[in-house]
Parts: structure tokens; sequence; C-alpha cells
């Protein structure tokens, strides 16, 4: 898959992944700001997200392992040919592997939701397991190459790890709206980054760029934290959204919106208070 | 002990810890799951377990001392030659200093639960201590061998380190159901993988793999993550059995058991509740 | 910028940061000390210096960012070449990005005092981010250089990474004195290293240093220490100074004072009591 | 002070610091948990300890400054000499200025007892601190030296981080036994590895070690655990000391003994409880 084309794929559902989380994560956390005692029942449609999520995780994660084996120039699930005493696409094998363990976490996702008693916060460790494993499987991906490109998958690292080390931590204090945030940006970060990488190894102009240049080293590495400033900017924009269409829904409930307000005003002077703390 | 049976030895103790623990934590989490306030006592049985377990390791710990120092190759407990001025069999000397601190742990989990006043969470430190001992002490033993006999080690180190860290969040959350399935989990990855560490090295059919190409270490790598993903199944299934067993057990309580099943029932919404919070 | 006045402009700014910080942490601290139980209201004052905090900040962000862009060897706002093919001074491009994630963390903190829902503690992760960033990308500053100054220019890093995790400790545990003054240190530590790198690299007096003895990689490595040391003794002024200074002011009270004294001390003797637990 | 006294001489203090800490600790925990609600005052006599152990640090941190400075081949004060352009005895330097962050911590301490309003928990910071420097110092200390003595170094820098690290964590979790035992025998087990290193590179019966034989390393590398076990092992019997001597004290006073032990056994039973979740 060392094409544009591989690295966009996994680029797309990552982006996507990300801007789902960035909606999802601001709403619920706006909804039960608003409520009068913050301890109100969610409205089913968060449930329901979450259900369907999970379960295209574990599709997505499905097609990809049967993608990476199947395509015209894929293992077919052979993993060792004896003629030639040699491994058979050990890449795609990779690749396969990466998706399985996402596919782990979408079933551990589904299940934590039906009436198994699956532990509270087992699902973050599964997602934070599958990040984790991506990024060690691509850490023995990149020897021996070029500069550039060994750079450039290496700043890939920082976000997988990044994001598998914020979704442990969720693990231990679940519903953090902040680490919440966070990994959702970094989320972002990683998929624009797959393009990132995309367009610079396999440019579309067809203008090849000089894998050995040091300025070309430099500019990558600022250009990661500009992904990232734009990540924190589409959450930030998402949040104030979520919040405005909140509000506008709890406007509509009329009467008891005007206790609400109050109430929500000195819920938030009680915690800007605190804030200070 | 550089053959297949030095690897398959600890491979097994391993296997065997880990698939203990396997069962018993789920049973204990399920059991006090079903406890209407969660607060009832264990049955005697965990403790004697615990207690069994202790004294297991102890023993295994001495027959694993003995066995490194009196093997006919081995030291005999001499460290030190004068005639020769050269040190006698420091391999077996590091094995049986790992053993020492499997010993350790073993007479501070049985010290732990006599009247003793062993502070809470010693046993989980003395074990972490244990694993990081391991780790370290392989940390230095695989200098100057080839690539894919370095890389497969260090693969090992992963899992050590991995379930030291996990084992010394115990200390501070105890009892932590995640914590605890995470480091079974990593012992059976650290046990199944001194097996595969034996199978590749010493191969069974006599035909050597070349330690030196990279396609090898790329498969080393991503079967590390097969084995890991084997552990997680293996420990889920556990999980589930346990949590039948427990069922049943409860159901031939009789008419208890209705109104269990309730409070366990709306414990489970409340759980959840709390889940998407 | 590779001259004295390039390392001692962000000296000064996180000296004057630091410094501002070291009056303002060991006041509110104090001050809230005395109160009798601890939660009356901060004087509107301290809101006020956070205000005027933040707008400086994006204030001096935004001035950073437009004197690297158009100083007359700057890249005015040019980052490509195609005549040349080449980056356009992208040391420039680096130093504008790092400001622009201290003007981020400026927006986050002046956000999160009006009235709109950004979660709390969200302005330590910008600033932990802020730094983090800053760290980042000195660390592929420095490839290539003479060893003294990779090595001075890494004990930066030390700082820059040290203040980022305190920082982010601090978002889980917001308005901890501890971790706010090692923060303010290490700030006042990195405004002062600034300066030091400007005194070794571009000497005042002429006499350039040797940048490949290892006795000056000694030395800097010793002077490091004493900075920090000479930055927690700044720290420990201020923080007695804000404490007789709260003692005045509420001396002031007349009456009201005698109650708190008495609260007070008998706070403190609470206070002590569990100190020695 | 490349010599055996110049390791004998911190390796003393160390193991000083270590034995009295593997004193206080397990008495103070074994008195409070005697008492009937664990919340009595502490006796005048542990205060009076850390007074006392506070002073002879600030004592023998000054000591150890004058020393290094004014022994016959030491620096005199002079750091720099202008006539040779090079820097004086930089060696005593650095350990002068590991001293003076001890010093500083002996400060905090006794600060932190007297009635200014120190921050809870600042004295461990300090303490951390002062370990930290100490490793970051001897980081850069050993520096192209032959591969035996690198290697017995870089073993004191993981006693140093270690407890450098876990002081830390007391910081945030002030009186956690465990923590403090754990700080105690890493103490002793650097203080007793300033003796081994003396005894390795400076042999007291004048036949030099090979510094460059890979078994030497493998033996070093070992008996590090070992320490570390004694270390362990000397901790744990001083607790058992400590638990008796508390059990004796407070048999002296008869009749309330009584009722002590009845409420001590059964916070046992409860303890021994929570002990199983």
């Amino acid at each position: 898959m060392a094409n544009f084309k591989g690295h966009a794929l996994p680029g797309s559902c990552f982006l996507l992944l990300g801007l789902c989380w960035s909606v999802k994560y601001p709403l619920r956390h706006c909804w039960r700001r608003r409520q009068p005692k913050g301890r109100q029942k969610l409205p089913l449609f968060f449930n329901r997200i979450d259900l369907i999520e999970g379960a295209l995780i574990i599709f997505l994660a499905f097609v990809g392992i049967m993608a990476e084996q199947f395509v015209p120039d894929g293992p077919h699930a052979h993993l060792y040919l004896r003629e030639t005493q040699s491994w058979v696409k050990l890449m795609n094998w990779q690749h396969s592997t990466m998706y399985l363990f996402f596919g782990i976490w979408g079933i551990v996702k589904v299940l934590s939701m039906s009436s198994l008693p699956v532990p509270l916060g087992f699902d973050r460790l599964a997602l934070s397991l599958a990040f984790f494993i991506e990024g060690f499987l691509f850490y023995f991906h990149v020897h021996m190459r070029p500069p550039l490109d060994t750079h450039i998958h290496s700043l890939l690292f920082v976000a997988m790890f990044g994001v598998a080390a914020s979704t442990l931590l969720e693990v231990f204090m679940r519903g953090n709206i902040i680490l919440e945030l966070l990994r959702t940006s970094q989320t972002i970060l990683q998929g624009s980054w797959f393009f990132q990488i995309g367009f610079v190894l396999y440019p579309l102009n067809g203008v090849q760029w000089d894998l050995k240049e040091h300025d070309n080293i430099m500019f990558v590495t600022m250009c990661f934290c500009w992904h990232l400033a734009v990540a924190l900017l589409i959450v930030g924009i998402n949040y104030c959204i979520g919040w405005c269409c909140v509000q506008r829904c709890a406007g509509r409930g009329g009467d008891i919106e005007i206790g609400m307000r109050n109430a929500s005003s000195s819920q938030k002077a009680l915690l800007q208070d605190s804030d200070e703390e």
C-alpha cells in the first residue's frame, strides 16, 4: 500500500472518527452542564450513537482486514511460502493486525453497552491498546528508509503514543471532558497527518521532494504543529456549535428554560469560583 | 539454559500463573458484583487460593534457585574461581536472582495474609519489583547477539516492563479489576512469548531461522501482537465463564436469588448510567 | 535571530512571566489560607490580573509573530520560493509557530474567564501544549551543531519539558500551590537560561568560548543547577513577602483580625498534624 | 575525590540516612495503627526527630560544601583562572552543588516545621529535587570512561532517579507508608552501592578489576539486585522490630491495652477485608 491511496484510506478513517467525536463529546458535555443537577439521564440518542459507532468500527475493521488480505497483490491469507522459504506480504499482514485491534475495540465497545458485565473503562483500555499496537507496529515499519521518510513517520508515532497515553488516562478518569477533547484532537491530527504523509511521499503533482534535505525535515516538523493547531481549532469550533445547539434545544423547552438558565448561570459562577482555587 | 527447555520452563510457570489469575480475578469480581451491597464477605475459598498461590510461588522459586545452582553444568554455589580468575556461570546466577525476587514476592504475599501488620499493597509492590528486576537483568542479557535474537528478547522486555508498570499502579489503585486483568493478560503474554522464543531460536524441526533477515524481525513483531490478542481472548473467555459460574451458584440459592437479580440489574442500570458520564 | 538579542528577547518574556507568577500565586494562596473557612471569595483584583495577563500574552504573541515575519531579514509571510525551489527562513517560521501556541494559550485563558462554557483546566492544557510545542520544535533545532551549543540547548529542553509536565499535572490537580510554584520556578529558570545561552554563545566581551572543550560542558551543566537554585530562592523570597503583605492587609481589618489569627493558628496546627501523617 | 574514601563518604551519609528512616517510618506507622481511631496525636518525640534530622542535614551539607572547597587539592572557592584560562576543579564544584541542594532540602524541612506557612509536601519536593539534581549531575559525570566504570555509575542513576520519582509521588500521596519504605530502601541501596563502586574501582587488596570484561559488567548488574534485596531485608527487619517495640510500649499501658488490642484486631480484620477487594 505504499502509495497515496494507502495513506489516504486510514487518514480518512481517523479524520471521520475524530470529527464524529468532536461533535459527540461537546454535545454530551454541554447537555449535562445545562441540566439543573447535572444528574439527569442523557437522551437515548447518545446511547444509540455509541452503539452505531461500535458497529461501524467492527464493520470497518472487518472490511480493512479483508481488503488488506484479498486485494489483487495481497497475501490472500497465506503467511509463509514453503517453495521460496519466505514470508508473504508482511506489510499487509501488519496492517491487518492493526485493523484487528481496532476491531477488538469495537467488539468491547458494543459488549460494554450490552447487558454483559464488562468492567467500566474496559472499552477505553481496548482503544488505548489499539492505538498503542498501531504505534508499536509502525515503530518497526520505518527501518532503513531515507531521513525525511523516517522523520515524517516518527511524527506519526508522537500522535499515536500521545493518543494512546491520553486514552489510557481515561480508563481511570472516565468522562473527563478535557481528556476526551485531547483524544479527539489527536485523532484528527493523526488523520490529517496520514494525508500529509501521502502528499509528501507521493506528491499529486509528480514533483518529488528531496528526502535528504534538512530544510524539508524542518518544515515537516513545523507543519505537524500547524496540523495540531488546526485540529484544536476544529474541536474548538465544534464545541461552540455544540453549546449553541444545546442552548437552542433547551430554549424551546419554554418556561422550564428560565429556571435552568438561572441554575446554569449560578452553577457557572460556582464553577468559576472553584476555577480560581 | 540456552536451549528450548530453558525457555519452556519459565514460559510454563508464567502461563500457569496467568491462567490461574484469569480464573481467580473474574470470579472474585463477579462474585462481588452480584452481592446486594457489594460489601458482603468473600467466601473463605478466595483467601485459601491466595495462601496456596503464595506458598506455591515460594516453593517454585526455591526449586528454581536450587535447579539453576545444582544442575550438572551449574555453578554449584560457586561464584568466583580464583584459579582461573573468572566468574562461574553468571547466567545461572542471574536466573537465580530472578527467582529470588519472585520468592520475596511469595514471602510478602504469605506474610500479608498472616496476622502481621504488613502495609496494604506491599505484595503488589513486591510483585512489580520482581517483574522489574526480571526485565532489568534481561536488558543486559542480550548484548552482542544477532539482530533477531536481540529483537525477540527486547519484545519480552515490553511485556515485562508493561506488567511491572501496571502492577505498580495496583499498589495505589488496589482491587481495580481492569488493572488486574491487564496484569493477567500480560503475564499470559509473557509466558507464551517465552515459548515463542524457544520455537524461534531452537526450532523443534531443526530448520534454523535466519537470524539476520529483516522479514523475520517484522514477522516476530507482528506475532507478538497476535500473542497479546490471544491472551486477551483467553482472559475474556475466562471472564465470561466466571460470570456464568457465579450466576449458576447464586441461582441455586433459590428465593434469595430473585431479589438479587433485581438488585443486580438495577445496579447494572446504575453503572451503565455512570458509564456514559 | 542567532545573536544575543534573539536569546535575550524570549528570555525576558519568560523571566517577566515567571516573576509575575511568583508574586500572584503566593499572594492568592496566602490570602485563601488566612480566610476563616478558606472558602471566601477572592478579591476581584485577582480576576483582573488573570484577564490582564491573558490579554498581554495575546498581544505579545501577536507582536512576536509579526516581528519574526516582518523584520528586515524575515520571510515576510513567504513560505516557499518557486524560483530557488527552497523554503524561506524556516527558523523565523518556527519561532512564529512557537508564538502562535502561546497566543492560543492566551486566547483560551481569556475565553475561560468569559461567560463561555470552557471546561475547567483547559487553559492549563493549552499552556502545557505551548511549552511542549516549544520543546518539540527546539528538539529538531539543534541538529548538527558543536557539542557545547547542542548541550546548552538540550538543558533548555529539560526546563521546557519539566514545565510542560508539571503544567499538565495541574490540569488534573487544579490549584495545587506546589505545582504552581514548580511551574513558576521552572519558567524563571527557562528565562534566565535563555540569557545564559546568549552570554555563552555570543559573549558580550567578545572572547569566544571553546565550543568543544569538555570542561565547558561540565561547567554549563552545573551552572544550570545554580540557575534552578536561584529561581527557587526568588520564588521563596516572593512567597515570604506575599505572606507578610497578606498579614499586614488583614491586620488593618482590626477586631476581625483577632478571630482570624486564632482560626488561622488552629488551622495551622491542624495542617501540621496532617503534615506528619 | 577519585579514590575509595571519596565514594565511602557519600555512601555512609546515605546509609545513615536510610537506616535512620528505616527506623522512623515503621515506628510512626505502627504507632498510628495501634491507636484506637488512628487519629491520636503523635508523641512529640517524632517531631523532635524530624527537627534534628533537618538540622543535621543542613550541618552535613555545609560541612560537605566546605570540605569539597577547602581540602588541600580543592578549588578554594576559585571557579575560573584567568592566567591559564581554565576552570578550577570542576569535579569539586559539582559535588558542592549536590550538597547545596541537599542543604536546601534541610532548610525547607526545618522551615516546614516552624510556624511559617510552608505549603504541605514542599519538603518532599525539595528532597526529590536534591536526588534529581544528584542524578542529573552524575549523568554528565561518567562521559568517556571505561565500560565497567560507566556501567557501575549508571546503575547508581537507576537508584537515584528511582528514589527521586518515588519521593515526587510522596508530594501528592503524603504519608503513604509504602512510598516511604520504598524511598528508604532505595536510599540504603544508594548508600551501599557507593561502597560497592569504591570496592570495584579502587579495590582495597590492590588487585585491579578488568574494566572492559563483559563478565564483570554482568556480575555488577546482578550484584545491584542483591544490594536491593539486602536493603529490602533490612527495612523489613526494622519494620518488624518497630512493630514489636510499639506492642511492648503499649503493653505497659496496662488495662487500656486490652481495649486497644481488640480495636486493633478488629481494625486488622477490616483492613484485610478491604485488602482482598
